[in-house]
């Protein structure tokens, strides 16, 4: 059997640095002619370079694995990140091992461990959605972990984001302000919003896009029209008993699962969706389109940002000096039923 | 540092077998006496017991770390069977790697491979659904490939299921027949059946109960009446287009996804769900609870499977003479708002 070609190898014999060859062979943004790329895939196919070694490379150290660590597999929004991620592992020769802490910060530092005791080449870390302080620094302390294991690590959003990872993160400001301008838009002024917990860096993003469509339209910003939620179908359930007395036309929930407990909290109060009240979810989770009123959502492009964390983490472990790197995906608002203009009460 | 505490040396203490002490620090069935139960414990306490150890032990080539490999993480059913194993390995020391296939069988075999070179403890497999006879054979090959490698296995249903494996099943041919009689006995005799892919134990099951309840009934059986689903959402609409000149009034959905299908289907023609047609699933997802009209469902307990299959793999790494366990779950008839007593036409 031969020995193993690397991109070192491959890097020599073309005459290139083995940073330029990883990028070509990555599949990473850069600079590079596509004359150059073509050469350095043709070579690299030439030598018999192939990146899946099932072996651990002991003298490397490299597993041609990678770890994502996330706090619910039962979440779709995690396991739409999860499955992008995978793909791109399975393009570029690497397996991937998924592991659910459960919302638990010590069973995240368990998964850290045993991941790094079987040469994991990278983590992607997806901090558990909680807003107690003494989780919050239970994260910072998990961060420090992997920072201090040496492993790289790529983070989803930018909650206790701190510069030696990279991340994968939307601009969520945009996002809120998308969908809070698109129920101004259709005439609505009482709108109940209904957001993640206080402190995550996703929600107050979303929440300062709200003001700012608020502002541009010169209208007050009235506090007493957050609910605060934590992202769960009951929130949104809950959002609905406690405000209706609001009078709210517009519902715009933080996710789509929150924005479903909407729908059936509204049910109750015999208040149809869109005809009564409009609703603006948040994710496109893979309910939001085969609801009976299927729903106005901002979505996420998280299948493409699990793809990006593989490909980042991959890079990051071939080239250890690699800059940290924060990649920004465009959110999109997606229109479908459950939004319409706020007609005019019958006797105005 | 103490040296690891086995089971082994716990057994020898106590003057037992290392196989019973093994069934009660795992939490497996058995006949053993409360008061023994209570000494093993006591002594595996006293004696610094811990199952969790990050580092693999060299000597015994054991890991504590069990495999679970599955088709399609965005699935719920499966994410649910993972979260159920994942919280039993947790409860028992043991972390879990999750790998998911993209019901590819090719990526299935590499999952395989790299878990067994990671010194994985156990796998779970659970085979992609699909009916065509070239991947039948790759399953059987991938089931041959964990044989060899002298990994103990588990599956999930027993489609391709071979002795050697353990399994954890439900007896599908009674969902079936419970959800058939449910709807024959409000009254409905057009009732369109969605299947599964035809080959596949748990359809062919499921389609075995339904021919049962008819002809408890005293009813023919009519095969034009079966529409072959893949288990998707789309399935659900298309069997709709293709069979409303049938004048069904009542549909079994082999699973809630093509359920959710059929919803969406029916309203295009603007049948409404339970008043023009009664609907059935079968799984118990969690969207068949939040959808407008909650679905009424044939419960797998997924996630209870998934705690056992942690629990066999455990106990079949721990004494590898034990023999092949095959464990039985029972299903249950959950009546929501989608079925409803048949009602005589307005002429009769």
């Amino acid at each position: 059997m031969s020995t193993k070609v690397t991109i070192k190898d491959i890097a020599r014999k073309a005459g290139l640095s083995p940073a330029t060859v990883s990028l070509v062979l990555n599949d990473r943004p850069s600079r590079i002619s596509e004359q150059t790329k073509e050469q350095i895939r043709a070579l690299a196919q030439e030598m018999g370079y192939h990146p899946n070694y099932a072996a651990v490379s002991l003298k490397t150290r490299r597993s041609y694995t990678l770890g994502l660590i996330i706090p619910d597999i039962r979440n779709d929004y995690y396991a739409s990140y999860a499955k992008g991620m995978e793909d791109a592992c399975q393009k570029l020769g690497y397996t991937m091992i998924l592991c659910s802490t459960n919302s638990n910060p010590e069973r995240e530092r368990q998964y850290i461990e045993t991941l790094s005791s079987k040469n994991i080449d990278g983590i992607a870390l997806v901090v558990t959605p909680c807003s107690g302080d003494s989780s919050m620094s239970t994260y910072t302390s998990n961060q420090d972990l992997v920072f201090s294991l040496k492993i790289p690590m790529v983070q989803m959003d930018l909650t206790n984001y701190r510069p030696p990872a990279n991340a994968v993160i939307c601009n969520h400001e945009t996002g809120g302000y998308m969908a809070t301008r698109h129920l101004l838009s259709l005439g609505h002024r009482k709108i109940l919003f209904i957001s993640g917990p206080a402190g995550l860096e996703g929600s107050e993003s979303r929440l300062e896009g709200c003001k700012k469509a608020f502002a541009d339209y010169s209208l007050p910003w009235d506090e007493a029209m957050v609910y605060e939620g934590d992202y769960s179908y009951r929130a949104g359930l809950n959002a609905v008993d406690t405000c209706i007395i609001r009078n709210f036309t517009a519902v715009f929930a933080f996710n789509d699962l929150m924005a479903c407990g909407v729908y059936n909290g509204l049910n109750k109060y015999n208040l149809s969706v869109p005809d009564d009240v409009s609703v603006v979810g948040y994710d496109d989770h893979f309910v939001s389109s085969i609801l009976s009123v299927p729903l106005t959502t901002v979505r996420q492009p998280i299948y493409e940002m699990g793809k990006e964390s593989a490909r980042i983490l991959i890079h990051a472990s071939e080239e250890p000096s690699a800059e940290p790197v924060v990649s920004t995906f465009d959110l999109q608002l997606i229109v479908r039923k459950s939004t319409r203009m706020l007609q005019p009460p019958a006797q105005a």
